[in-house]
């Protein structure tokens, strides 16, 4: 394969590592720079909240749905721990894998304590599995809460994981979330912008941020200023909670093209469906983020097959 | 011996060690895939309060009682820490060991402060003991408190040791206990299966969850959610406290067949009996959970000899 | 090109980096002894709020605005992030650099809790990023929140970055900022000369202090006690904030010629302008800071072009 | 030498290094499986309280004072800091030595904030300095503040110096004491035999516990509960304060004979005494530890000397 | 020159640096086993409170002024900051140093939180600065604060570093400082004397304590407790503050004379004087301190040059 002359790589991937960091670039935006990551990882951060419950198919209570959809539907990326990786990649050899390098239980609310999600694994360890499985690991994942009182740790850790990752040349994403006591606003625009420039300094390749709201309203044209702010680093957006489908996929289609997202990273959206509508949605929303598809044309790939 | 081919052998196990993981799960499993733990690793956690008073069988004050029992019983490991091991191994060449590398004194109390467990040796010093001395250890441990303050180091250690143990062909069991000022119901059903989920995001082989309760009963079919979440790790539960021995067999008995566990985890209900008793106690369990034996049948074992 | 004589060479620096070193602090003084950094590591300090907003030219929205800036005007240096310049720097291969090796952002405030800034990456990542691709990577710089609770933790990270900088041949700026909870004026006259003092006695090649003001005003003849405790280790100042460009030059001015300092500091006073307006006022700059200019000369490079 | 057949040597031990620690044991114990531990190490602890004021006599103001004691009297070990043995050592070569590896001063009380007693050296600074000088370092020792918050620090590093030790044939002796907050009777008989129990499942050869009290009253009988706790961990009790010397020789006669210790560990109401005499009652104590002398044989001694 | 005889080598110096080890305490004590420090290392602790303002000579507020009087008068040792060394050392080789290894500001007092005060530069710095320049360092020195909060880590790191030091033939200087919210009375001569028996325990070559106050009244028999409890560590003692000079000197002569003290570590009280009346009390203080001057003798050193 020749390689894609307008992936920009980064200085701190070495020579060595620079085909394959533009191949692993390559492969999670099919081409298009645009990111489709789906996101597995919240069964430490959510329990089982996600995954049981009212509103919540079936097929969801088992962890092994999650790779049934990643291996059925097209995505960018499938976003997991590394031990569910080791459990269960043998049998999805065919999925390209984002390791998420912490998470942490939602119990101990901000009020008690300000959040901190500590490093599991290091980037080292994602290697050796890579390098002596042959899975498609293309990239590691790790969240930042700006505004805790334990903000130096998860900017060190995050700082060292990108300077590791691309070191390997593996593609890193970022979730920038300010959260803490001293955070009073998590959907402020502006913020946003401020934690999408952060992840920009400590050159990530990609951002996710909340999509911003003013006045209780969401609107992706409030997500332009998170979009220059991140520079050469790309946005990407969560999708809207519990919305509709059509709603959900508007307003994705509405990040990118009026907001300036370059993809989308979506969890309980997809996989609290059946393995089959979670194929379809997953379809419908890469429709939008990896082939410009209008709404409509990604409704038709949800409501009947491709 | 010819591999049981149907082990699934987890991707963190390197080549040149997997044989040795698939023995190592076989014999612990006694080749069902069920395990019997004997709990002994309480004297750090309950200090004496286990071993010593009313209702415990005198035998029982001697920590050489729970060796005893473990060589003479029929169990799937026996887990204590490691100093005690190499003090009494030696003397007890036959018994399989699982290391527990963490343990605290219950002398904090969670309203003082939140649970901190932390190791107090590595997975390299585990393997140093067993490489060189020969004995059987096929296993390691280790109590995750999710829901504490400390999480994020206890879920470090947890990832960090899973990983190491996979390395060197070792089994893993996670306690999975939810407890700190943030959580209210430790038993509550659907915590109990976010803890079990937590642990197969880290590749643990097993998760050990206490049995939950609704409404204050105990129900073997509230496990069903949490034997689902823990996808591919095994989960298995402790019996219950001071429950008649005829109780305790059925309680075990349904968490297997009704609450999908596969195996228990069991100390004090054991050990604070005699020598004698406990050791058809203990035969009692693994025939329940190794042979699928009802609980008359095992009952029969407690009461008779084999 | 012939050494520069005058130039001491620290102690810390081995023989086999004095070369490097000496013609690293040419470069960054322009030969003059006199340092002109361009600070654009605040996107994380202070989010999107230099960046974008009311009174901000709409360029700055970007973080190239930066290094456009940076590679047109002339300066000593540029300080900004590993990942900042990791991401732009093969594009900007003429910019001079100094990586900005902690930051954090202002959200928590200190009444919440003192600050720490803690490093992001060590000396090591940054020689490997210069060595490996010949970016004129200069020097190193960090700041010391003297007074802080976490103040141990910062005076260790910044003696232990003098030495392995100097141990690389890189110069050193260190901003040194009295701030935390024991601070009642972090711009007493009295406490930014012991700010500078400790500056000298880690061994720094620069330090930045902010002005200090008596009874509210700002007086560059304040700056004579900081002077003079900095010793060998050149000390420099910010300029004042939303001044007019006349007062600006004015104050800076007076800070060397008044106030003894060797040079400034100067960031969104800049880069809140139009790339155009920027590289002129960067060029007024430098030529009081490096060419002993007037303010009168400095207006007309200001308003005019060179 | 013939190698003692009796002594079990744990197997954490090394081949290589069980030689040595046979000869230790044997030493340590004269022989005789049973410990006097002559401690010098509270110049830390006690500042110098124990050492200078009223009822301490003179020849105690001088730190020789405890290594004149050791030189001179029968006692299986002297506990004492490392930097204490570099600087006297050279003139006390006869002397056997067990290294202190923590120790903290009493000056923050248990109410101001629990007790933490850190590593001041480790095991490989104690073995370089053993294998060097050919000193008679025996072991090495340290304290454990079960129930205090730090508690998980200290049974860290409790557990790891115990491997270490062994690696490297030395005993070790751990100090287990009950403090903190949330520790309401540090002396309850059944408190103290969990702690026994702790240093049993960490491996270590020894314990030392405080002597228990029922109702304020001491009777070495309780100790028994803790005497079987500990296992094959020998249990060695502190003498009682500040008793006349007939009193605290029967105490440790019926600590011994009644309570199951396998030894003492006395300090202060050794050294607070004058050479000659101090002496001779530290030859009294090892009589009744060593010899299985009665009170009057060890009076007899304490009175005339041999 | 030959080996002085008298000096004892504390078995924690290698013999392949025990020639140095003997070397450096001989010149450090000019050999007379008593010591004259210079204390150069305020900047840091007292910011430029010492330096600068009412009472202090102009020539005080630049730091070369501290390296000026150690080149031109008679002291033991210089003690400063690595990095003030590594600036000014060039120009002033004939100095003898002690690199002092930990400092803090005074800014948070010990009633918002005890002191900490942490390492800057570790041994191998200080021994690789050493080795390569040539300079004359013959020893380093940290500040304990015992009875602080933060202790266990600054007896950690001095136990440590006494370590490191004496395995490279460096001598080491232990400030011994009372200090924390547990601490009453820091002048207690119970409690200095107890200070100085941690700084023995430790292994410390000198330790440096406060003159201690019984009733308000400064008296240098009150160190005589102290001067026991040090064993075969010197204590040396701080001068008065602001004391006249015949005043000052008496009370040096005292605490050596009276209080068993060898040697003094003067700062402030030599500093803040023009540089031809601090080398003259320098050279007084040295007389009393090396020749057994009297105080007679001294002041005509102090008023006329030598």
């Amino acid at each position: 394969m020749s390689p894609a002359p307008d992936i920009r790589i980064p200085l701190d991937v070495p020579p060595e590592e620079q085909e394959r960091y533009r191949e692993n670039f390559r492969k999670i935006t099919h081409g298009t720079g645009r990111l489709m990551l789906f996101a597995g990882d919240q069964k430490i951060e959510h329990l089982n909240d996600d995954f049981f419950g009212e509103g919540i198919h079936p097929e969801d209570a088992d962890p092994e749905h999650l790779f049934r959809i990643a291996s059925r539907a097209r995505i960018g990326v499938f976003a997991t721990q590394l031990g569910m990786i080791a459990r269960y990649g043998e049998d999805y050899r065919d999925v390209p894998y984002l390791v998420k390098l912490n998470s942490k239980t939602h119990l101990v609310g901000t009020s008690q304590r300000d959040p901190l999600s500590s490093e599991l694994h290091n980037v080292g360890q994602v290697v050796d599995l890579r390098d002596r499985t042959g899975l498609s690991i293309l990239g590691v994942g790790y969240t930042v809460y700006l505004g805790s009182e334990y903000e130096p740790m998860m900017l060190y850790q995050a700082a060292q994981l990108i300077n590791h990752a691309h070191a390997n040349g593996l593609i890193t994403v970022l979730w920038m979330y300010p959260r803490g006591k001293a955070v009073k606003d998590e959907r402020d625009p502006h913020l946003v912008a401020g934690a999408a420039g952060v992840a920009a300094t400590l050159g990530s390749d990609f951002a996710k941020v909340n999509p911003p709201k003013k006045g209780g309203t969401i609107d992706a044209a409030l997500l332009k200023e998170a979009a220059a702010a991140a520079g050469r680093t790309g946005a990407v957006c969560a999708g809207g909670a519990h919305a509709s489908v059509p709603e959900f996929l508007q307003q994705l289609h509405d990040q990118i093209h009026l907001g300036g997202m370059v993809g989308n990273a979506t969890g309980r959206n997809i996989h609290q469906r059946s393995l089959d509508e979670a194929v379809r949605f997953c379809n419908a929303i890469s429709a939008i983020t990896l082939d410009d598809a209008s709404v409509d044309e990604a409704m038709k790939i949800y409501e009947g097959g491709r």
